[in-house]
């Protein structure tokens, strides 16, 4: 146990120190001040920063890019490499989702020590899963070979997407007290928290291949289920005028509802059971709930924020785009921040 | 030496099996079907694929997504970062370049094992540079700190452009035997075969910090040397008629020139003299003329491939968009893929 007993772990701890990524990501882009053209396109602020927009002609673009960090690792401990495949349309298309843009393709980056072909066939099975359930096309894509610079396999992309004529960005701008939070249930870890998920396996010496107490399988494969693809639910809803916005339940965890609005509280005080997965994982690391909810989605994958009016009508959306388990999560309020009564947490802020 | 001396260095015995990556990749893209929605916009069909193309609403939108490779390793090893933050931008652009379209936007990814604030101020630098250059804006990026991922860095981006209106993208279809070639000087070994480079390096225990036999100043700062631009000059000559293609001459050095049409051979029997660096190079590790101009850009970076009627005004343009260096490099010709006669070297394909 020795570490871990002291006080739990932190993903701080597992190796990932958010205060110096946002140190050394500010002083990157104190430095870029870009050259915007008004020929070249332009670029349209929003304030939630899920994904970059740009306006070129008459149409609004869309783009955002993300990697499945480590998440590649376990499947490579695990050998099973086609949830993966998938998380890479999913972890990039629900950032479009969250801006309420309509993916349209995606381009892939593999960066990987030693091609092995068959890796190659199961992540391209586990791509073209994802790139059907988002209804999108893959337009290309980078395979570097760099066994000095990675171990394993790095994977990431970049998707775009577009409004659809009549639709503007969803940004959370008028987001306010009154309103509804609704959650959409996740299909497991997803893309975060693995770095912290994978030193407590190592820890405990944890069995990948048997399942975890009353685990549903293998524990390896339970945590390689893939992402949860939201660009079907974000479609269902995104032009309906009582939804204010969206927000993607990824690293941050629920902190990711403040970037939608710093004027209004979120109040989540009917979050769900925890599902068992969490709970296993919060126990063999004894890691404080506060850490957990900003280190996973415990449950919640996606979440949208809409005027309390029409809500039988929003629910029976979200069913026919295949969310039937979409549920009421909380409440706007007067207030800053992100609160969790039952478990007694408060993030001040993202 | 040792190795080195049987035959000479080849890309390939460095570290980077090309026909194994090809291999991966066919069993990765045989699984990849996709799923083009039309209402999500329609894939464009490009043979030379440098970009991915895809039309949505009445805008056709390029995208390509490229890494800097090992480059970062060397950037480590020299202790300045400021030309790879750069070249991101660079490998990205140039590669919308060659297919006539405009950019726009790029957004980064930057895998770490630890991140660095002066570093990232370095990349920051770099990137700004390299943006107003290609006048394009930074619309987003991932950072991901992943320490059991990757070694140093892992620097790429993605890139989005587009067609202003009444221009088509430059596909190179259009070639035929009487077209001429002209070039478009590099700056360096720009972002290809570094895996290469650093293993010569390491073997003739190179001192970075002094410059090679007839260098301009310490060889590891030679060899950072960002990569050249090449937006501005494909935006000064994409709307004429007499322009049929574009080539980045990049991995894969000449043979960028044979994706551009597969019905034509192209003669650089003028291939102006090689950058004594490259030659430089050759010569450490015994390396084949075949191989160099296979790997290296070997003094031209950008190729354009054009009728050869009203040349001096296609210079004029190229000379007013910074490219008073560009020069006839060959012709095309019957027959297929490519030729230096004056190296004695013909690539069947690419």
């Amino acid at each position: 146990m020795g570490a871990s007993t002291e006080g739990g772990w932190t993903y701080s701890r597992s190796g990932v120190d958010r205060g110096a990524v946002a140190g050394s990501l500010a002083r990157l882009l104190a430095q870029v001040h870009g050259s915007s053209v008004p020929s070249h396109g332009r670029p349209v602020h929003l304030p939630g920063h899920y994904a970059g927009l740009i306006r070129i002609g008459r149409e609004t673009i869309a783009i955002t890019t993300d990697t499945i960090g480590t998440k590649g690792l376990l499947a490579e401990e695990v050998g099973a490499w086609e949830g993966v495949g998938e998380d890479i349309v999913a972890v990039n298309v629900n950032d479009l989702a969250s801006v309420g843009a309509r993916p349209s393709a995606l381009v892939d980056t593999i960066s990987v020590a030693k091609p092995s072909p068959e890796v190659f066939e199961q992540i391209g099975r586990g791509l073209d899963r994802g790139l059907r359930t988002a209804g999108i096309t893959l337009l290309g894509g980078e395979t570097a070979v760099v066994p000095e610079l990675v171990h394993g396999y790095d994977l990431g992309g970049t998707a775009i997407g577009f409004f659809p004529r009549g639709r503007r960005p969803v940004t959370g701008s008028g987001i306010r007290p009154g309103d509804i939070v609704l959650g959409v249930p996740s299909s497991g870890v997803h893309a975060n928290g693995l770095t912290l998920v994978r030193r407590l396996l190592r820890e405990h010496r944890i069995d990948l291949a048997a399942p975890r107490p009353g685990g549903p399988g293998p524990v390896g494969l339970e945590l390689l289920n893939p992402t949860r693809i939201y660009s079907p639910v974000s479609e269902a809803v995104a032009d309906r005028p009582e939804v204010q916005g969206f927000a993607h339940i990824s690293g941050g965890g629920v902190r990711n509802l403040a970037r939608l609005s710093g004027r209004v509280a979120f109040v989540l005080d009917h979050w769900p059971v925890v599902p068992s997965l969490f709970r296993w994982i919060q126990e063999l690391g004894a890691v404080a709930s506060n850490e957990m909810f900003q280190t996973f989605n415990m449950g919640i994958g996606f979440a949208i924020v809409s005027r309390p009016r029409r809500l039988s009508e929003t629910l029976r959306r979200l069913a026919r785009a295949g969310a039937a388990d979409a549920l009421v999560i909380g409440h706007v309020e007067r207030g800053r921040g992100v609160r969790l009564p039952d478990h007694d947490l408060a993030y001040p802020a993202y």
